[in-house]
């Protein structure tokens, strides 16, 4: 045994929702090999004493764009459409290899210190991204979110798909699962069906999963109605694009008949509930989804619409509006909301099997939360603080498959430092320094 | 010179806005005595070095019930009413001084530790809570929240009247001013016009403010209309209870009228939005109250109903839940947010004099916040992190009036082991085991 971790408080997230109080959890190989009450009899290298700490899995944000640090706090105020024209496209066109992966990396050190061992990202300049997710230890379904304005279009030439193809072959499956690869259309607004057959079929015969934004605003909701007679989720159905494993962010316009079609077509929705009030996008019923049969996850979306990668406040958020949404004080209670950052997310990623939950031969995600600061005293229900009152601030530890990525202030995988200077020679100047001045 | 903050960014929350880079701002006697972008020619006796970080003034948390963090997450789940008269009397009837100056110190760790220098607090037991405000140094409006159930009434007589006078005797003005006496009406549905008209003359002829709970459930505001023919602004306004200094809490179901006569009498909204959203009261719309003209404040409500008091929640709440209620992006932006937790707040107490800006000559209510953390990298718009990126949990440093109340984990006036040890043993005993058992 690697690691053991004593007297500390598990949250395991498994299906009968245990939590042990004192108990004792081993780390074996990257994996957990003993959860029990009782100390074991094998001497582990080295013990973790959890006293008033709790240990529970990793989060798992479902939706994010991890190069957006870049862009945290600029051109806030604006509607989606408004912010992505005017101030997020222009300013991500002039990004470069060298400025995406020392953003993603302080992303990732953000995501490691907030509790979050697994991501979900849709951008481009997806090898560096892929190298920065490699070097520090996080897995990731790393997509390259593609778009298509013109009706002129070949899949083997394509950029967009050439790049696709390009992070399929190098990295999907890196490191024995850690980084997969997946598809992604970008959103129905932003591409037509060409793309759609071919990124649909490409998943499906490749065996990638598949990100898409849907149904994020009224007003691309609306559009597509008008134009086609269907609603996003039944237009892309008829282009095959839920027939991959398929993770649909946001999800705040879909109707009744939309929820029933993606519960059979076992679509997870991403609910982002900071980004959408923030944009003023609306709200996501995610009680209705869960109704209809859908798997519901959580995600941060990118850091400048947020402004930050704390899945802590969107599982409190979600609570929050779902109570809100169904009018209904019982709404999402703590154990649900903590399952769409947990368990839910897994399966929305395809990794049920590996993570999501503390069980022995699950990989070894975990996180260790210090509850003796005064805003989690008294502790009347681990589940309700969690969910409440906890911040990701409170996450003292973070782990991902055994190996400890972030702890007390430290991420021994990041160079930080660097990350920062990279940042500031070359990242800001390059993205924002008018070129000619 | 006392202390010197050096190379420090400036938040000033003042007239107009200023924000200030590697600049200084010193503090002597308490007060404010040096603001500039250059260094002083005075020596001082210490100086903080504030590279990386930003100078704020402390927030102000204008609703709230501190030895409510003992019931901090029980009862999860429940209606206002429902949570009110099933869980939360019941405990709270078997509270004593002793618990409750230990849960009120416990919560004013929390305050300290989120960068809250100023409280308005509404509960029983005033004396145990005014002795833990005094002996923690943090600024508090105390008020007796009152409940009238029936007719007979006699002001000298009744026990929460006594105790309101002996509050204002003892304690009103306390350390200069640190402590001020206020009157409260627990609530219109709590009570009835005998308590009203006594409170309404007693605070207005003593000088005191007046704290009382407004509209915050659809069920009462509804309930007064039926039964009055009123709304419970137009009731309370009859019974003079506006007339003194007033800050109302919740105001989530206010009508256009209630909000142009509060306004008219100049009654402070204390904005609750977790609380709200938890309990499913409703949404207040609050630029709807700042067009009619009313001041708007944050409050964090009671830690049982949130489950925190970190008031930089509140603020981004604020300002997300006005995008929704308004279906408008550049709703409540950053800098309007951040005035409701400072200035605005400053009003609601009557300390507008003292407190909520950094300008010389007001009392060094300050915080200090490390902003070289990643998430809160890079950073375009310090108003924006501040609103959407920052967490309590990224204040270093709280002082009030020149005194260092937390720092790094520590806070020098409170002896957070003996209050952890006062709540295992007596505090949780008292209100939680069943007293025959």
């Amino acid at each position: 045994m690697d690691t053991l971790f004593s007297n500390v408080t598990l949250v395991t997230m498994d299906e009968a929702m245990h939590v042990y109080y004192a108990a004792f959890l081993g780390v074996t190989d990257g994996k957990i090999s003993y959860l029990s009450r009782t100390a074991p009899q094998e001497k582990p290298q080295k013990i973790i004493n959890g006293e008033g700490m709790v240990l529970m899995p990793g989060l798992i944000n479902c939706h994010t764009h991890l190069p957006m640090s870049l862009l945290r706090g600029y051109g806030d105020g604006h509607d989606l459409h408004t912010w992505l024209n005017d101030y997020i496209f222009p300013r991500e066109a002039r990004l470069d290899d060298r400025a995406v992966k020392a953003a993603t990396l302080l992303s990732i050190a953000e995501c490691l210190r907030f509790g979050t061992t697994s991501v979900s990202d849709m951008y481009d300049h997806t090898d560096a991204i892929a190298e920065a997710v490699a070097e520090s230890g996080i897995k990731a379904n790393l997509s390259r979110g593609t778009t298509l304005w013109s009706e002129d279009f070949d899949f083997e030439t394509y950029p967009a798909c050439v790049e696709l193809r390009r992070l399929h072959g190098k990295w999907d499956g890196y490191d024995n699962g850690r980084i997969k690869a997946e598809a992604s259309v970008h959103a129905e607004y932003t591409s037509n069906y060409k793309l759609w057959d071919a990124l649909g079929e490409y998943a499906l015969n490749e065996g990638l999963g598949m990100q898409i934004h849907l149904s994020e605003t009224k007003k691309e909701h609306e559009a597509c109605k008008e134009k086609y007679g269907l609603t996003p989720a039944q237009l892309l159905d008829c282009h095959h694009v839920f027939e991959a494993r398929t993770a649909a962010a946001h999800c705040v316009w879909l109707e009744p008949e939309d929820m029933a079609l993606l519960a059979r077509r076992k679509v997870s929705a991403v609910h982002c509930p900071v980004s959408n009030l923030k944009l003023a996008s609306g709200k996501a019923d995610v009680i209705a989804m869960v109704k209809a049969g859908m798997n519901v996850a959580l995600g941060t979306d990118g850091a400048s619409s947020n402004n930050n990668l704390d899945l802590f406040e969107e599982i409190k958020a979600a609570s929050l509006m779902a109570k809100d949404v169904q009018e209904d004080p019982a709404a999402l209670p703590p154990q649900a909301a903590l399952m769409m950052a947990t368990v839910c997310g897994a399966r929305a990623q395809g990794r049920e099997q590996e993570c999501g939950m503390l069980k022995v031969g699950m990989d070894a995600d975990l996180i260790l939360l210090d509850f003796t600061a005064p805003h989690l005293m008294p502790c009347h229900d681990v589940l309700s603080q969690l969910c409440y009152a906890v911040s990701g601030h409170d996450v003292v530890m973070t782990m991902v498959r055994g190996n400890i990525l972030y702890a007390a202030g430290k991420w021994p995988t990041i160079d930080l430092d660097r990350v920062v200077k990279e940042l500031a020679e070359h990242a800001m100047p390059t993205v924002f320094l008018d070129k000619n001045s």
